[in-house]
């Protein structure tokens, strides 16, 4: 089965140049999303991880089944000022300004092996902040999954460059 | 086993008098989330369902595990502005001001029955503003399940007044 098939493409969102890839479609497929989680499960087998982290909000979607899928538990990788308890925080770079995300302090136990979850990456920032975030916390991400990538853009490179398998379902051309 | 053990309270959060029940200890616990999902799972046994929706951000966490246990797609319940087709919006009264969810005009099916999953039901607003959504686009919320009720808000009421079944895993008493 062809992911690609459920993927819906829409032309100059959010802004005219960028071909947004909207999984909105895939997900909304039983049968496409049953192929995204089954398959980002099996991107990794035999590979062993304590839990699993998705990045807000896409990545909650599809990490949430994935934990569920590997009987492990769940680490939301929040926008700031989502989470009620201790966090720590990271910020990265977007073209234009900044961004963070958060976690739990106590979130992920010291020495744990976690699979990190998106829908897409592109030039690796927010995943980048995410893994630096989880590494303050005392744990390491191992292997990170995503249904699309961007090749052009880098992103696989800068997380390779943190001891990262890094592994998608499918990948797009352009930006 | 007692799915509040795995919850944790954080008295005077987000404002003073506001016991706020943060659910990432059950998420991120392997046995608390395992039973967490197939208690949702069970909850709505027997019934009839086309697709899962989820509430942002917590509600695709639980949602998207739940749609893949049952082998459903899953249609997401965005905050505004966040999807990238053409939507349908509901606005909702919130204790001061109103908010807003919007959904994929075409993200369900005319006719299909719909199992909504968010963590927690209050007074039920956000639930019922998805429930008039989903209405709007030509499916209906037939069942809706919880990890959390808020009885004294009376959110159950509003929801099963719209021919739903509600279910929830655990209740507390107060706000």
């Amino acid at each position: 089965m062809d992911i690609k098939e459920f993927i819906r493409t829409i032309p100059d969102y959010p802004k005219p140049g960028i071909m947004f890839r909207d999984i909105t479609t895939l997900l909304g497929s039983d049968k496409g999303f049953r192929a995204a989680i089954d398959g980002l499960v099996a991107l990794h087998e035999g590979a062993h991880f304590n839990a699993v982290a998705g990045i807000e909000a896409r990545g909650f979607i599809l990490g949430g089944a994935v934990a569920h899928q590997l009987g492990l538990g769940f680490v939301p990788v929040r926008k700031k000022g989502k989470l009620p308890h201790e966090v720590i925080s990271e910020e990265y770079a977007l073209e234009y300004g900044t961004d963070c995300v958060e976690i739990h302090k106590d979130a992920v136990h010291a020495g744990d092996r976690i699979l990190l979850i998106d829908d897409l990456i592109a030039t690796g920032g927010t995943a980048a902040a995410a893994v630096k975030l989880i590494g303050r916390a005392g744990a390491n991400v191992t292997g990170a999954s995503f249904v699309i990538e961007l090749p052009e853009l880098g992103g696989r490179q800068v997380l390779e460059a943190m001891d990262i398998e890094v592994l998608s379902l499918c990948s797009y051309d352009g930006h």
